[in-house]
């Protein structure tokens, strides 16, 4: 019985193994190229380039903070972006759900380009049995080959430091200090995760099970340090300021459980705003707040708990509630203070916009699918383009926004009492019913057929170059 | 291999033919009891009582009409009704889905009490196949000693009529010529539910597929012709009126296609207001209208399209949005003009409520799960009081409302890409926080146990005495 049963298992491991082998040759890693592009890069920081904060949240809902609506949480210091910087109505995350996003935000592409086709679960037995199946090729990580801002960054002259959640993969080289961050301190994984440790770089700082409730203290602490000594080494910096709050499960200090009047989700999101008042004490108090772009923002919808603010659906959905996430950009040396910006945009645009700003070309051996939005920076009342947003939870696209149009697929419920089934398609007019309630297919056949071919198309061209390879000429 | 099969089919039907034989037994029908209650009714339109109309729409949202918010679709005539009577903004129906939800209307009491724990599919083998698990003891409709509005309207001396979706069984005695309606023209079940033919009393009117473009023009003229003989025959009169939209399929005629701002959706909507114009001025004409109690509202939650109205979650799940659904009474003679009534109230309350109005005692020998609230239609501002409503999609209860809080016991998540969790459970304080955004069960932990315990309790009376018989001292 034991031999039947060792055999078994060496058989299935063995046959694991196998395909892991044929993916890793099937995976087109192309280092070469990525190696190429970032070697042309040269060092922007004697034009005074501005510092960039990326305040990223995790699972907060459009409707969480005071500036987008909120009377329960109070956000003082997000709000002092706003009433600073350019409040941004219509933006959504790259994907409705953790690990996708992260690609996402980091690359300008659609996680599924860099083979983040799904939630990373930490190393261990499940997570190799189910990597031949659940993940892009098997690939546990954001693929080696992802230009990342802080890649570039790095080589334009910034310091690159990131605080807080990677959830791009647990294991070399798929870490934070494989992407270009000088610096890191913080989780692999999402905090509902385990083995839930913090880590100091490559090593283990504070073993798990990490104590979450001071969580948000110890990051606040190792940001305002990441600025300081890049402030006293003259560099310009890029913090990746990546939130575990107000993920699953809810965590506050004392000072801060039971202050809220929502609960420890407000108690969370009140520490997390009080984490951002002090960095930007930090700022000013070095003198450089004018020249430092911060972007507030979340990953996707809310989980459990939380407010998508009028939108339809939550988290991981292709329904908006599942990725219209509050946004602000504060940069007082460049964005108009006070301002509101309605146009559709997205956290794919993040990368392109940046590169833009700092004058580095993009990448032109792979497909960005965000666009430079610099001009939107200056002037909000740019009228709305037609550039192509896509609604991917996993592998492909179940929806596609374009302009006031947004065309869902024939897809699964946002409904769980109904997931077995499969309404649509659906086309929305997002001005006059952003909440998604109305199928407008059949009054604008066309519409609805054109959006229809392009969402097929691009779904087509997932498949026959999913990490969207542009062929030199 | 026939001789098998046939066997093993043999075998499944007589297993299920007893399971029936034994649910039957087990069904405790009181027939007595109600013939009882009903012989003790005596004639009240001596005191010129209202007329009551009921209008009921099959899965339209909180926000989906002009008086609750909407500005895509245009329903003047139920804005009228607002304007001559009161909103109910925080009106729950008696169970998120369909034939529960009837159960509940017609009845005062949980659909589960009357056997009711699901929505009825057509007689046939799938029906006959499920109906031992899936319904209540086996039984494929409304039971027999269940008390209806119209039973004891009709008692009362009223003409009571029906137009529209029955959905409480198909068969006798399920029908609602067998509940008190003396004049029914209608449908038995869902408008995507097939043989879907239109009955006039017992018999067929309109051989299946009945044609749905022009339902509601064929529903408004019987309902019409309803009134109109009512009044010559000197009787006040109880109407009804249950549209089968804007339940999917949505089907308008051509006079209303494509004229709404809203799809098909508003179409469907924008010609159940237009009937329920001609069912006012037919009213009017015949001088009625002020002493005509109308009551407008909704079964559910809306389901692939609509409008939930910025609340949580959609149809069938115990989230607001599943729910919560605007209503409007409007009877000049009595309720207040341009009012509107915040207090928690449910559907259920509209069986006692007509009854206290009309001077009849309610039914002593089992429980009505509904209140009285006819103080309310003189003072809409009458306090919030501590009346428990239960959210029972099927067979017991999820949640709890009682006065501004609302206790969620530990169930499946609302949101289909995470139908496997089951989240909390959750304390939420629906003043403050209308969209169950927030638990608050750490911050007031005596008052989640105390619903936690009182939710409990009624769902072990629910095993101990579903039907919910009071026995006699």
């Amino acid at each position: 019985m034991l031999l039947e049963t060792c055999l078994a298992i060496g058989g299935i491991a063995g046959a694991i193994l196998a395909m892991k082998r044929w993916q890793i040759k099937k995976r087109d890693i192309k280092g070469d190229r990525k190696a190429a592009y970032l070697s042309r890069i040269t060092n922007t920081t004697g034009d005074k380039p501005p510092n960039i904060i990326i305040v990223l949240c995790d699972d907060l809902g459009f409707g969480d903070i005071g500036c987008f609506g909120n009377a329960s949480i109070k956000t003082p210091h997000v709000d002092i972006l706003a009433r600073h910087g350019m409040m941004f109505k219509n933006c959504n995350s790259s994907a409705p759900v953790c690990s996708p996003y992260r690609a996402g935000l980091l690359t300008g592409r659609y996680g599924i380009r860099g083979h983040v086709a799904g939630v990373f679960f930490p190393s261990g037995l499940l997570s190799l049995l189910i990597s031949p199946f659940f993940y892009s090729r098997g690939m546990r990580g954001l693929s080696p080959d992802e230009i990342t801002l802080a890649e570039v960054l790095e080589r334009a002259g910034y310091a690159t430091g990131m605080v807080g959640k990677w959830h791009l993969g647990d294991r070399r080289p798929h870490l934070p200090n494989d992407f270009g961050f000088n610096h890191f301190f913080g989780a692999h994984f999402s905090n509902d995760m385990v083995p839930y440790a913090i880590y100091r770089n490559r090593d283990v700082a504070i073993p798990a099970p990490a104590d979450q409730d001071v969580l948000t203290q110890q990051l606040t602490k190792d940001a305002i340090s990441f600025i300081d000594s890049s402030v006293r080494s003259g560099k310009p910096f890029f913090l990746y300021y990546a939130q575990p709050f107000p993920h699953d499960p809810l965590h506050a200090s004392p000072a801060f459980r039971g202050k809220s009047l929502a609960g420890l989700y407000g108690d969370a999101v009140e520490e997390l705003d009080w984490s951002i008042g002090e960095i930007i004490a930090t700022l000013k108090h070095h003198g450089v707040f004018d020249n430092t772009m911060i972007i507030f923002t979340s990953d996707n919808g809310p989980w459990h708990e939380g407010n998508p603010g009028y939108q339809r659906g939550r988290k991981y959905l292709p329904f908006e509630g599942g990725s219209r996430v509050p946004m602000i950009a504060c940069w007082p040396a460049r964005i108009p203070p006070g301002t509101t910006c309605k146009s559709p945009c997205s956290h794919l645009d993040i990368f392109p916009t940046i590169l833009s700003l700092l004058g580095i070309a993009p990448p032109q051996d792979r497909v960005i699918d965000g666009q430079d939005i610099s001009p939107i920076l200056s002037n909000p009342q740019i009228a709305t383009n037609q550039h192509p947003y896509h609604y991917i939870p996993l592998k492909n696209a179940k929806a596609i926004r374009k302009g006031k149009w947004k065309y869902h697929s024939r897809h699964g419920s946002d409904n769980a009492a109904y997931f077995l089934l499969r309404p649509g398609p659906f086309l929305f007019d997002m001005e006059a019913d952003p909440q998604e309630a109305y199928n407008l297919a059949m009054n604008h056949p066309d519409i609805a057929k054109e959006l229809a071919s392009e969402l097929e198309q691009f779904n087509a061209s997932l498949k026959k170059n999913q990490r969207g390879w542009i062929l030199r000429a």
